[in-house]
């Protein structure tokens, strides 16, 4: 078995406060509470991009395409309103990305990504991110969260962040 | 052996100038130099947070906490003043963690994590650091160091960083 | 087989316009196109640092001497316009980090780095970027690349980043 490791980075900005985007993130879709206040909608306000924008399945993707010597996001879907990739969910992406793998003969064996935002609190649905994750990716997909302490963009609330690592086998 | 990769990432801010608060970073107490100049003491000034504000140990146990895949630190530790956590040490946290990994049939391979940021000077001080997290871990913890160039938060020094990658096995 | 993992980070400013400093990135150089307009030859401004200021190279020379426990760049080549690594390029630093690696009965088996900045754009050459790093580092070598929307000091044009994983096995 020959195992290789993969690293992968993606960053959004959040999308401007009013401007309706629904907001999806680790492979989930994370609703404005009902009967929100409206400071508490605002906090899910969507991530720009031009797919959904959920930088912890685009870091995964990375990490993914990376380990298995096959390029990167960019490279596989596109950049643009108009590439492959525009407006695909970031499960959709995932499964594209190891139905890619599989065809040169690689399969994931691990991967996890840490997501650098103030929000959406991803520890209250930590155990659904990381199902829909790992059932996108076809192994486990661990997920972890933390915030910056009001320092940088992630800090201020600009954008959202994801680091990954994955590895995986040749067969 | 069933091999799993995990990613974690932290930051916390320095405090204030005059804090008193004590510097520990990377398992180690980084005490003010007998008879250093203000400036000097400056630069030791510690960095908050709930517990010891270690982000190179935090990364860490994100890291070991992913790649077992039993949730992260806020999880394990919980958030705020009354938190598990509050109060202890990283080289204290690494081992509840490892402990933790333990009970679900998991142990640590090898870890690394890369601190960001203008101070202290880790290089100093490696073998040490490394010592101590190595031997809170129960395998090879690697620590490298690097600045920003002046950028960001990490290079304004507001804060610092860390990122950290960890083998575990299922036993 | 004892597989161990590596974490590296490394980041740089960007040159002041009109530096003249070559830009190399990636094990590569990046040559001002001819002919180009002033605004599309700013774009390849180089990197400052003491040596060519490779952040890529430099990640992965951190992520591969971690696995090994071997210290850091630092450590490695020295800090300063004096140092061992002063005026060095990203490839010839790899290849000594390796040969180092090989000294203490390590050898890389898979590394991937992901470059976060808004230039060059290495999805142009990036084949070519990982065949020079896997002739390098002996080993195959990922190159994926991503921006930061505008944010923070990557997405400002400020300077470039890069996180790096390594994998090793001591023979
Ligand atoms: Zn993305
Ligand atoms: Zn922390
Ligand atoms: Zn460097």
């Amino acid at each position: 078995m020959i195992l290789r490791v993969g690293q992968g980075f993606d960053a959004h900005r959040f999308a401007a406060s009013g401007s309706g985007r629904e907001l999806w993130l680790a492979g989930l879709y994370w609703p404005v509470p009902e009967n929100a206040a409206p400071a508490e909608a605002a906090r899910y306000e969507g991530i720009e991009g031009d797919s959904d924008g959920d930088v912890a399945a685009h870091a995964l993707i990375d990490a993914l395409l990376a380990a298995a010597g096959l390029g990167d996001i960019g490279s596989l879907f596109g950049v643009g309103s108009h590439a492959h990739g525009a407006g695909m969910h970031g499960s959709d992406m995932l499964r594209e990305t190891v139905a890619h793998l599989a065809d040169s003969g690689y399969r994931p064996v691990s991967a996890s990504v840490a997501i650098v935002g103030n929000r959406p609190k991803i520890g209250t649905r930590r155990a659904e991110a990381e199902a829909a994750l790992s059932a996108a990716v076809g192994c486990p997909v661990s997920v972890t969260a933390t915030t910056t302490d009001h320092m940088g963009f992630t800090g201020r609330g600009e954008g959202i962040a994801a680091i990954a690592s994955a590895l995986v086998e040749r067969r």
